[in-house]
């Protein structure tokens, strides 16, 4: 039986979230999901040092084999948009630094995918994931249920593999695109 | 006499500049400053790719003691301020993962070190550069001057030493800011 598992990585500015699945066969089960609290770093310099580092031990201990984060979208306020992408941008290295492949996914779809509305509630996207992976106490914190909505998003539209968005080491990028050989 | 190395990243969605300065005693030497062209590479996360790679490649082979950035400002559109972010932060992770000191300037105080003007225009940097530097020939790219333009406003700065914006490992952060020890 194939075993697969897969990092979802929420990177804030005030929180981490994260959640790592196992999946074995067919069925998925949860390993962890948890927050790191950057918000009594003082500066914002020291929270990605904070979310590359976190990232980069989430991944040497657990050893994922693919890692799921949310796609760019539009957001209010442009100057929370460049400390997001700032904050993404290092968790993407990490995973990139260590050639695991990056998938992303955009919220809309992360709630279509686990909740089959794309316009669910944080609390209804927690439910279902609570349900399905059989987990008794809920989490503290909502950002802990996004990042492991993002590996559970991940895992449900990994079967549609002719539409999936990866990119990892140029090897395995070739490997799965022999099209785009140069 | 001491001698140091400094590099200024400019990471774009388009282009990436670069420059590298050797300071030796109170005078900068051009070690090369260059551009690394993106638009070709097809989509946002393989040029993230290639941030990373290249950062890392430069700080491995140049060994630059100190990393200069530009600061987070506002920009015009939400959807390029999170792929700027992006590029910055994959850039930064390839510092902090070398432990090397990052340190951030905003756009103003970037041309009024170089040029005494926070207004003035790229030819007028470039240009104050070339003579500084003592540089022949003018760069076909403005992004490799960008990118230079923040290795020597950090030299300018750095005499400034009470005002900069450093951070490292935590080990040369709290040597810097004994009074921060937790």
């Amino acid at each position: 039986m194939t075993e697969k598992i897969i990092l979802g990585i929420d990177p804030g500015t005030n929180i981490m979230g994260y959640g790592l699945i196992l999946i074995k066969g067919n069925s998925p089960e949860l390993i962890k999901m948890d927050v790191i609290k950057l918000n009594k770093i003082e500066n914002q310099p020291l929270k990605l040092k904070k979310i590359f580092e976190t990232t980069l031990e989430l991944i040497d201990f657990h050893k994922p084999d693919e890692f799921s984060i949310e796609a760019p979208f539009y957001g209010k306020n442009i100057q929370s948009m460049l400390k997001l992408g700032r904050a993404q941008g290092v968790a993407i290295a990490a995973a990139l630094y260590r050639s695991i492949p990056v998938f992303e996914y955009s919220p809309r779809k992360i709630k279509q995918s686990i909740t089959g509305n794309g316009n669910a509630s944080k609390e209804q996207v927690a439910y279902m994931l609570m349900n399905l992976l059989k987990i008794k106490e809920a989490p503290k914190y909502f950002d802990a249920t996004d990042g492991l909505a993002l590996a559970v998003c991940h895992y449900f539209q990994k079967g549609a593999q002719e539409n999936k968005k990866a990119y990892s080491g140029w090897k395995s990028f070739l490997a799965e695109n022999p099209e785009r050989k140069a």
